[in-house]
């Protein structure tokens, strides 16, 4: 280690051109078994701004500059590049995630890099961590092994700021409505029917359910009230979908806060609220680029829930790369039936945005528990397991094949993978007419996820597909639902608890039912019960609430209990986060 | 304003050599009675990497960039500084505040600006301001007119990020705790004596008193709680003491969280919190660094409030900034009853700090109101009220003169001051034998403070003065209270309620005794009645509670109201914030 230290505090970064696509640009850092912050640190990040001069063409007073090897893309630039071309876009997605891991940010990472090195000008598209879980026990999300972005330890923790940017904003607007209230309450609101919380970006569940204004007339309006987590927050959705800074304070204007006593709803534009709230949210809007291990431009901007909003990087970024690239990879939250059905019906439908290529990420381990091996159990090869839970990975392969897509599979390899147990993934794919990648980034970095970027590259010469949405805006919203849980969940059809049968009126009677809807179900399974693995067929979908988001565009129906505001665990990963004696980080995984 | 948009989307910053001093580098800026903001934007800041290398002779390496026009002083070079010698240090401090302003930040930079003018290599140093009052109606805290630091929007918003970074490593600790409760409460911690709260950087009364943990056993236990502005959270006033990174850790871990039954305190150590939160604060701690208008170097870093804490900018800031200069100009809070007291008794005493000389900055105006003229009547010269007023000056000059120092008065100019009513403050000053110089940076920039800088430049090439403390650390705190309130605030006596005197023993058994005292009182007046303007003399100073602050390294004194989270006023000046058209900023003032 100490070599290591000394040189990245001597020499930083990496001026140099970019590497050959033939040379191994992982030389010199740990085994891929070595922590991932030991492999990022040991990495030598090239100097943000030449990277996007050389490999982009940025010109660098088009980049707001965060430390040596973060940068923001300047808006106006951003605006300039609206008149080129865009390139073509690959969604990574995956089976539905199970506690074996499935390896959806590192494919993701891995298949930039494979075409970057098979000679593709390609850049990848990310959501931004949140701190919450790095401090909780999730820990990070930027990847890892050798398909990694760096600096990791930035993007992890406070990165450009862009979620505390999104926090403050969410909270301007909660302390304008509380003093709303204060001051006389113009507008009616009815103190009983104020939607609106407050965000901090912090697991903090004694946070979930408050009384506010509390102490006397000089503190303000007592109610219950309430904290999510700042990627729950309205305020992320809307950034995430926001096409330009006039779009994004047009939507922040439109969020519904809360109704007065007759019902109709209060927006955030009726008590002033947008101009404040866009004017801390203009540095936010511009995506941030880092890079790969290897150097391949990474644009990771916006991290929205994927069950109560979309889960996907922001269309800014998704737009942005692909005017510079001619291949941009980006992925969706979950499992296919959440973030990639929602970044179908819901980004692509919003923005015009259209993939070219799907990948859908499995393990062989995920799908040994999809058929019912307990986690102690699988070091022991089990084609039949496999086979078994199959049928989840089958019904997400048809399920984007519903949406006129053609779906590759990236076999996402673990050393104990079998033979016998890969060609069992590999029948299955076969019977669906999915063709299949082994892939091993996380062991090799390019090296070894080259077979599925040539994979994707051949669909990316072929013809590109024409996507066909499950339903029509103009649906009604029960049946909008409805056709997501019968057609992608295998569901026999819906409940409508009282609740969201009357927020469903509500809702369309206010002209909001032309609207998509966000499904916030368990990401564990097809079903709302997370332990029902593979495929279940013939449930019932219960709803029992649905909520109006105005400003993002969608309505979001809650099947089940969804936690907007995580809690720690007994011994949250926050006790072993801390700096040793040369000022490193340690504990941050 | 259309050729200078222009002019700033084309080059929006200047990379020529400094200007030569006799130049004058507003030449081609707005009037100095246009709003600041235009100023502001229509200034050419320096590339802050160029202005670093060629003022300060900082190596780029050295520097993390923020964007083109802020950078982070790095923190191993930071400590590489550490044996270089330091410059000599200059305090601006006031007379009591009045609704006319007195104009003490734009003192500081003028003074910057006229030492630099004169020859003198300087820089100076600032604290951060705050959001919350940004949306709520005290405005920005960057100067104003031809005085102002810039970046000023960036420095008004998130500038680099710290009071986020602080707020989250604040609230990490607040979820620690809960979290701590909720899982068996190992520590045996009073759910009824947790002391420490949650911190925004909002103005947000409803969330000063509030209940947590509701909803049942899935969601914390249920306890009184509530939240301060991030400026009153004792993680800034040690992010603004602490000497390096491994004191701010042992600082963090030093904190008061509460109590156990057994009445003995709980500290964050003992939760495991500290190493998490100093990785959160890793950046934050590292100084930051922009120019005034006239391109001197600002260090802007750290910004607790001045009376539940100290009032300054970071240890952190002076001395890096005094390694890198001759001459370093640095403001404290409030008048010098507060901000400077806190100054000497807490933050030199603390870190080995000495001013060479202090500056008292006085406004006709302002003395005309503490002479008993209301804020309508401040047009007519009145030179027998700015007599009455003017023993507020002497007051603030003896007490500075009782420390052994020897301050100098700038009168920050107005057009209406009467040359009868100049000639009063003088008289005033010469009987107490301080020096006077007229100062009209805010319209001149700094050709308006060269006189200024001439007096002070005087002072630094005169010897050193000898500071004296008014207490020793080893009084009992009574004491100390009763020292600051007998010989600076006039008072006859203290009074302690039950309340602080049962604090008072508790923190003396702890071992907290020998910690100077903070004392929070309303920065209107030297009493605790901010209706006492001028000197009141006799009254006594009521003490209703003190707070130990261990991590900080003081015992705050709370004496009347003191409000931590401050509230937004009926029409907030967020409701005139925005972008227009154009995607500039309006309304930020």
């Amino acid at each position: 280690m100490s070599h290591q230290i000394s040189a990245r505090h001597h020499a930083p970064f990496d001026t140099r051109a970019g590497s050959a696509p033939d040379s191994d640009p992982s030389d010199g850092l740990p085994p891929p078994g070595a922590p991932d912050i030991e492999i990022a640190r040991a990495a030598r990040p090239r100097a943000i701004l030449d990277l996007a001069a050389e490999t982009l063409d940025i010109p660098s007073q088009s980049l707001i500059p965060y430390g040596h090897t973060k940068a923001k893309i300047a808006l106006d630039y951003v605006e300039s590049l609206r008149t080129r071309p865009r390139g073509k876009l690959v969604l990574v997605t995956a089976i539905t995630p199970t506690p074996a891991g499935e390896g959806k940010t590192t494919t993701t990472v891995g298949l930039g890099d494979g075409l970057s090195r098979i000679g593709r000008k390609a850049s990848i598209c990310l959501r931004e961590p949140s701190l919450g879980p790095c401090f909780g026990m999730k820990g990070g999300a930027a990847g890892g092994g050798r398909a990694q972005v760096i600096p990791m330890e930035d993007i992890n923790l406070h990165f450009t700021g862009d979620f505390h940017a999104i926090g403050t904003a969410h909270n301007l607007l909660s302390a304008l409505i509380d003093n709303h209230l204060h001051w006389g309450n113009e507008q009616d609101l009815d103190v009983r029917r104020v939607s609106w919380r407050r965000v901090m970006d912090m697991n903090d569940r004694a946070l979930r359910n408050i009384t506010v204004g509390l102490g006397g007339p000089a503190h303000g309006v007592p109610r219950e009230a309430g904290f999510d987590i700042t990627v729950a927050s309205e305020v992320m959705a809307i950034l995430c979908l926001a096409s330009d800074m006039a779009d994004l304070e047009r939507r922040l204007a439109s969020i519904v806060i809360g109704q007065r006593r007759d019902k109709t709803p209060v927006f955030a534009g009726d008590i002033g609220a947008e101009g404040a709230m866009a004017v801390l949210l203009k540095d936010a809007l511009a995506p941030n680029l880092v890079q790969t291990l290897e150097h391949t431009p990474a644009i990771i901007h916006g991290g929205p829930f994927a069950n109560i909003a979309h889960g996907c990087n922001s269309v800014m970024a998704t737009d942005t790369a692909l005017r510079l690239n001619d291949v941009v990879v980006t992925e969706a939250g979950f499992g296919a039936d959440l973030g990639a059905e929602k970044f179908l019906h819901i980004k692509c439908r919003q923005s015009g945005l259209r993939p070219h290529a799907v990948v859908v990420v499995a393990t062989v381990r995920a799908l040994k528990m999809h058929g019912g091996v307990a986690k102690g159990a699988l070091g022991t090869p089990d084609p039949e397991a496999v086979r078994r839970g199959g049928a989840n990975l089958r019904r997400h392969l048809t399920n984007l094949q519903a949406f006129g897509l053609s779906p590759v599979v990236a076999i996402n390899r673990f050393t104990g993978d079998s033979a016998a147990e890969l060609d069992a993934v590999r029948a299955l794919c076969d019977a669906v007419g999915a063709p299949v990648a082994l892939a091993s980034h996380w062991a090799e970095g390019s090296r070894g996820s080259e077979a599925l970027a040539e994979l994707v590259a051949e669909r990316l010469d072929g013809p590109a597909p024409t996507l066909r949405f499950l339903y029509e805006e103009q649906a009604p919203l029960s049946d909008k639902i409805q056709t997501v849980a019968r057609e992608l969940y295998g569901a026999a059809d819906i409940s409508l608890d009282w609740l969201a049968q009357r927020g469903i009126a509500e809702i369309t009677e206010q002209g909001y039912g032309h609207l998509p809807v966000c499904i916030a179900k368990t990401q564990y399974s097809f079903s709302a019960d997370p332990n029902a693995k593979g495929a279940p067929e013939g449930h019932v979908l219960p709803v029992r609430e649905v909520r109006l988001a105005a400003g993002a565009g969608f309505v979001v129906a809650i099947c089940g209990d969804i936690m907007t505001m995580p809690g720690l665990p007994r011994e949250p990963s926050a006790l072993h986060i801390g700096l040793n004696a040369g000022g490193e980080i340690v504990g941050l995984t």
